[in-house]
């Protein structure tokens, strides 16, 4: 139904420039700055963590999205801006102010979000040169990703074109993030645009139930980070009929599409992950028990370990399930693995060990289906499999 | 306070034997079957998994437990008895039926507990046989813990006297657990026998208490497995004024102190772990909120990876509490790690970081502490580093 625009970025979207600069935050002397712009005022969205302890910049830029508009994003990588108290906010504003007189908008049209090391202040003097020396350019979608990484291997982006009515519109989407086995400190930072003309109430909601199904179903609920946002901004260049909630079936699949591809990056860059993990819940007794069921699963240690070597320890699935808080009755549970039904109606099937163990081995996406049997509600999780480097990773962060 | 007896077991109590025999259950040829078995009746409780998905031999014990009554535990080791369809409880009903003749006393007084892989049945033949070879020893004690072990490395067992009013009584656990990192699988089992002469309400009471302080400290609520389950047996033998609400506070502590010694000796056994990590909170806005808070730093891979690495990465520990469902304000909250202070009321405190690195190198447990500063509540968890062990271990169970 889309049409991925190969190697795409985020300055695909008509109207964005991006630009980014190695201010020396990060102490690896990498591009650590990006400017995100729209040469029109954009209608935005975002969605922010829950976690209680929260970065300045995503409290600042929170109360900028009050008003459902913005035109200009600021990413800080190596350096989260959290914990370090009353200077998180000050400099916060300081950032905004610099960047919105240096683009000649308001400083509530500048969105903040800042990613790193917890509890150390921002290098502002770093920080202030890099702004002045941002060069904002058409085809600075690429920079912004890169600038964007910390732990990351490789750079997330995606951009599709959709036509919606009359009109060709193109959504684009850029995001960092890898330590999703559990995403509680590597924060995870995305910011989508489109020149698509949304009206900001259908924009919001559309945010949300795409974040929804997407990068929530590659979290743990409540597993936040003190700096995780998803920011949304549509310039309406594209013209034509304005979208909202009665014709936004198309656009809303075209933002989950964008969506789901970045968040399904992340877990495949997942720290030390080697495979893909899919897992599909199905006849759950409703929508809210599905996604718990299949993120039980998709966040296990232990099926991560199972998958990682190739295991078929069903038994493990079983068990995620049985404590996910959704209702389970083992009598009517059905769990397939790789297309290998393994237990039917609660009991186990012979299955050939060494055939479905080689064919885990040879698959980077292992798809773990479990059928509850309750009801008609099902939902998709991923995740990764654990491996050694993901504890090597972890021991070593800040030193 | 209490008298630990050196390398005790849960033999030391007056009136229990034990015994136990290579059955053929586990592949590795150990001590797989065990019998637990008091020469006079016993007041007795459980607490179980809250898993949806439970083993027969939970559901069994639970039903045998509803009178409050017991005289013998069978423990089979290597074999979960879970998800195997109707024959899990068949050949549940069948065990208890032949211990119970073999010992000569009600099926109804007989216990069951298994631990291993879910979803094979059990090999009958083999357990039959060795319930009829099983030799009650009166120092079998030591025999029982090893054939619990599974993953374990070493045997859990603790065994203490204390003198209540005019008689001196035992409290003698075994345990066995080493999956603790996230046990949703590695079935946790633990046995706690007394000579005290207790009235049924209180003992049931007394081992909630002492399971919410101690087992449940170092698991995430909910990441229970199919099979866990605790019991513990009163058989009465050292007489004097039967213990009750009103003058039980020191065997409550008596067994707190044997529950905690388990639990911790669990973690400290954890799966690939090199550490133990305390984690103490204080000053919380309640009780339940403390344990919340507590269990989600104890719980947290980011941070266990941390104390692997020795890495003072703070900022790890605070997310963890913002995300725990605690109340936290980060004005008011204050870390140290080894009673070095790194943040104090939001504001992080200058330390020398080398200097705490190798503190926490050399230290065998890993000390942290939250004060939230919002109330008067404080809970103690206990967790384990993340080593890459964890993961070579957990990807190769069952194969």
């Amino acid at each position: 139904m889309f049409s991925l625009i190969p190697s795409g970025s985020i300055t695909d979207v008509p109207g964005f420039s991006s630009g980014a600069v190695r201010a020396g935050i990060k102490s690896t002397g990498e591009l650590d700055l990006a400017l995100l712009f729209s040469r029109v005022p954009c209608v935005a969205a975002g969605v922010f963590t829950r976690n209680r302890v929260k970065s300045a910049s995503v409290i600042l830029s929170r109360e900028h999205l009050a008003i459902a508009c913005a035109q200009a994003i600021v990413v800080i990588s190596g350096c989260a801006n959290a914990c370090v108290g009353e200077r998180g906010m000050v400099n916060a504003v300081e950032i905004v102010g610099l960047v919105a007189a240096k683009l000649r908008i308001s400083p509530d049209d500048v969105l903040l979000a800042s990613t790193g090391v917890i509890g150390s202040p921002l290098p502002m003097v770093c920080v202030r040169r890099g702004i002045e020396q941002i060069v904002l350019k058409e085809n600075g979608g690429h920079d912004m990703a890169r600038a964007m990484m910390t732990t990351d291997t490789v750079a997330k982006e995606v951009s599709l074109q959709v036509r919606i009515g009359d009109v060709d519109i193109t959504v684009a989407g850029v995001a960092k993030g890898v330590g999703m086995i559990h995403p509680d400190m590597a924060t995870m930072l995305c910011f989508v645009a489109t020149d698509a003309l949304v009206e900001a109430d259908f924009l919001r909601e559309a945010l949300k139930r795409a974040v929804a199904i997407s990068f929530n179903m590659i979290s743990v609920d409540g597993d936040t980070s003190t700096n995780d946002c998803v920011f949304l901004l549509a310039n309406g260049l594209a013209g034509g009929e304005s979208i909202n909630s009665r014709n936004g079936g198309v656009f809303q699949e075209a933002l989950n599409e964008v969506c789901i591809h970045l968040a399904k990056s992340m877990v495949r860059d997942g720290e030390g992950a080697t495979k893909l993990i899919e897992v599909v819940v199905e006849r759950a007794k409703n929508q809210e028990e599905a996604c718990c069921a299949a993120r039980a699963v998709a966040s296990s240690l232990l099926v991560k370990a199972a998958v990682h070597g190739s295991d078929p320890n069903w038994g493990r699935v079983v068990a995620a399930l049985g404590r996910s808080g959704a209702q389970v009755k083992e009598s009517k549970l059905g769990i397939c693995l790789n297309d290998v039904c393994l237990m039917k109606e609660g009991n186990a099937i012979p299955f050939d060990a060494e055939k479905l163990k080689l064919s885990l081995k040879n698959s980077d996406c292992v798809v773990i289906n479990a059928e509850l049997g309750l009801g008609n509600s099902g939902a998709i999780a991923w995740g990764c499999d654990l491996s050694e480097e993901y504890a090597t990773i972890n021991s070593a962060y800040t030193t």
